[in-house]
Formats: C-alpha cells, sequence, structure tokens
C-alpha cells in the first residue's frame, strides 16, 4: 500500500482518523486528573503524553482546547495542576469510557469506576488504581497554529510508584506494572520487555 | 515510593535520567532517516514522535539541536524532508545501535545494517526493512523554551505500509506488523493486541 498525501486527504474521514492515529506507532495510555473548584474532579484519557526532558523533569501532551477534553484544559488553567496515572492493563475498557463527551458536573472517576486519591499540598486528584501515578504543576503553552492544537508543558513535582517496579537504574519495567499502550484511537495494547539495550560508546 | 521534585533533582543524574524517560509510559520506536547533499544519508531512532492531527496529517517529535541527532536535525532543515519507520522487534537492537555517535560521513545505514530505499520525487530515505514507513515535509519547529528542545512539526507526504497490516477502517495492527516500542532509554517492548473499544457514545 502506496498513499500519498492527495489519497490520504481523498480518503473516507474515519478511515483517515484510524490510520493517521495510528501510524505514529505505540502511544502510552494515561489517565490525567484535574479538579475544578467550582465543577469537581475530571477524568480523561490521553495518549500524547510525551517526555521533553530530566532535568527539570518536563512532559508535555497535546490539547485541542475545543473538543471533548476541555475540561481538563480548563481546569489546568485554572488550579495549575493536574496528574498523570498510568492505565493498569485491566482497566483499560474503564479508562476508554473516559472519552465520552460526560456533563460538566459528572465525574469520570465516579461514572467510570475510578477512586481519587490526594497528597497534602497538591489539590490534584490521583487515579488510586494506577501503578504509576505522577503530578504535574502546568509551566507554559505552546500553540501549533497549523491545526489549533497546543503542546502542554508541565513539571513533574511528585512520582508515586511502587519499588517493586523501579530498580536502582530508574527503570520502570512496565511489564510487570501492567500497564497498557495504545494504538490509534480504540486499540489497547499489553507490553512484553523483550531485550535492553546498553548505551552505545563507540570505539574511535 | 513518593519523590518529590527536590528529590528528582537531588538523585544521581543516571537514576534521574532513566526514571524520567521512563515515566510517561511506552513509546513509539522509529528510525527517523534523512539526507545531505555534502554527508549522505543519517539514520537515528527516535522515541518521541507524537500525532498532532489528521486533516492535514501532522506529526511532530522533540529535538534537541545540540545533541547527538543534530545531523538529523540539519538535514530536515537543509532538504525539508524526512522519513520515520517504524522498528521491526528482530532489528530493535541494530537501530538502537544509530544512537552512537557517528561521524558526520558516516551512514548509520550501512554502520547498523539497514538497506535504503526511495521513491520517486522524494529525496529522503526510506529502511527497507520497516514493515511502515512513512514520508514527511518539514512545516514549523516550535522552541520550547525552559530547555532548548524543539518540536518539530512535519506533514505527512506518503505512507508506505503493508495491505496486511492495516483493516478497511484503517486500524493498524502492531503485533502482526511485529513493531516494537520503547520503555525509557534502553529497552525495547513486544506488543500484543489485548482489546478493542468503541467510539464512546453516551445516552442522553
Amino acid at each position: 500500500m502506496h498513499l500519498n498525501q492527495q489519497q490520504i486527504l481523498a480518503a473516507d474521514r474515519k478511515f483517515r482518523l484510524n490510520l493517521i492515529n495510528s501510524l505514529t506507532g505505540i502511544k502510552p495510555a494515561n489517565l490525567i486528573g484535574t479538579t475544578s473548584p467550582e465543577h469537581g474532579t475530571n477524568l480523561a484519557i490521553f495518549s500524547s503524553v510525551v517526555h521533553l526532558g530530566a532535568t527539570p523533569p518536563l512532559y508535555g501532551f497535546i490539547m485541542r482546547p475545543l473538543d471533548v477534553m476541555r475540561n481538563t484544559y480548563a481546569n489546568i488553567k485554572e488550579t495549575g495542576v493536574y496528574t498523570i496515572n498510568h492505565v493498569p492493563l485491566d482497566k483499560a475498557q474503564s479508562a476508554h469510557q473516559t472519552s465520552g463527551k460526560y456533563p460538566e458536573d459528572i465525574s469520570e472517576f465516579d461514572e467510570c469506576g475510578f477512586t481519587e486519591s490526594y497528597i497534602d499540598g497538591f489539590t490534584a486528584p490521583f487515579v488510586e488504581e494506577s501503578p504509576i501515578k505522577l503530578g504535574l504543576r502546568f509551566v507554559d503553552e505552546l500553540s501549533i497554529k497549523q491545526n489549533d492544537t497546543h503542546l502542554i508543558i508541565g513539571e513533574i513535582e511528585h512520582v508515586l510508584c511502587s519499588d517493586e517496579y523501579v530498580d536502582a537504574r530508574g527503570y520502570v519495567d512496565f511489564e510487570q506494572a501492567d500497564i497498557a499502550g495504545i494504538g490509534g484511537l480504540n486499540r489497547y495494547y499489553r507490553l512484553s520487555l523483550e531485550n535492553e539495550y546498553p548505551y552505545v560508546r563507540l570505539s574511535k
């Protein structure tokens, strides 16, 4: 199969959405938790979280301000904080369910069967059922003018993770933590550790 | 384990690098192919490709202009085009090897055992061994001032993929294509399709 851009743009809309959303490869399955003083907590699935740097620890994710995830955006802008929680494979269906367009005053925690948990001094809700939970503070947003999306940049303030998934080198075992990966918009993948290769040093 | 930002920043540098690189979750394994009229072809592994939109088909990836991947950046700016090629699981070790600091005139295609392939009217080299190959044209770059990285934005001009991995809906089967996922800086994961859930429609 060889499609050029003209053929991609002329294809059926749903086919194009699925194909282009799939062709980046495997994506992380993350639930982003936020809260609003007025409307309560919100939880939404994202697959666009990307590492920007370790010092300071910065992550980004892609947001369409006007789409279904607008509550997440509004809450982050209002409170300055959010959580990123990895989706356990056995909760993938519940996590996927957070992508529905719930009314503002309905919490996806309740609707989709997740439990809020909190730490002192941090207002955003973590997902109790998640084996890896991160607390972030909003830092900046960059506008991608070509399609009106935004790169939301945040700094990691808290890492909550069971010791058993992190080794002394800082490596995290996704297979043992049993977290999911996402393909396209609808598919959830199991992750099995296949190999580990050392940092590449070339001889002169 | 609960680490706050102070503890993350005070941790051993390599521990922090591994941990923060790992904690986004699973990442795609992509080889980016470029060429320079002066120095020939270049191939480098990236795990930060992210979907920005389907209409037009836009992808981004994160680049540190001054690091080992600087040839990729220079070549994209010079020629305007690049390829994104998915890493087959059985070539993960060779793909990882492209992260070494090779001299500018050495092609990672030759050094790491990959074969260049081309299509008419597009100058960037594809990876013959890759089951999913994309040809992109540079569109824009956004500067992330917090850590001097850049989001490189490109438009998909070509999709090259065997029919057997794409169904009539545009879904791509990563398990059948046997492509790899990356955890942190060093780990390669096998992807097994676990489940597929429909678009979430809520009743009124």
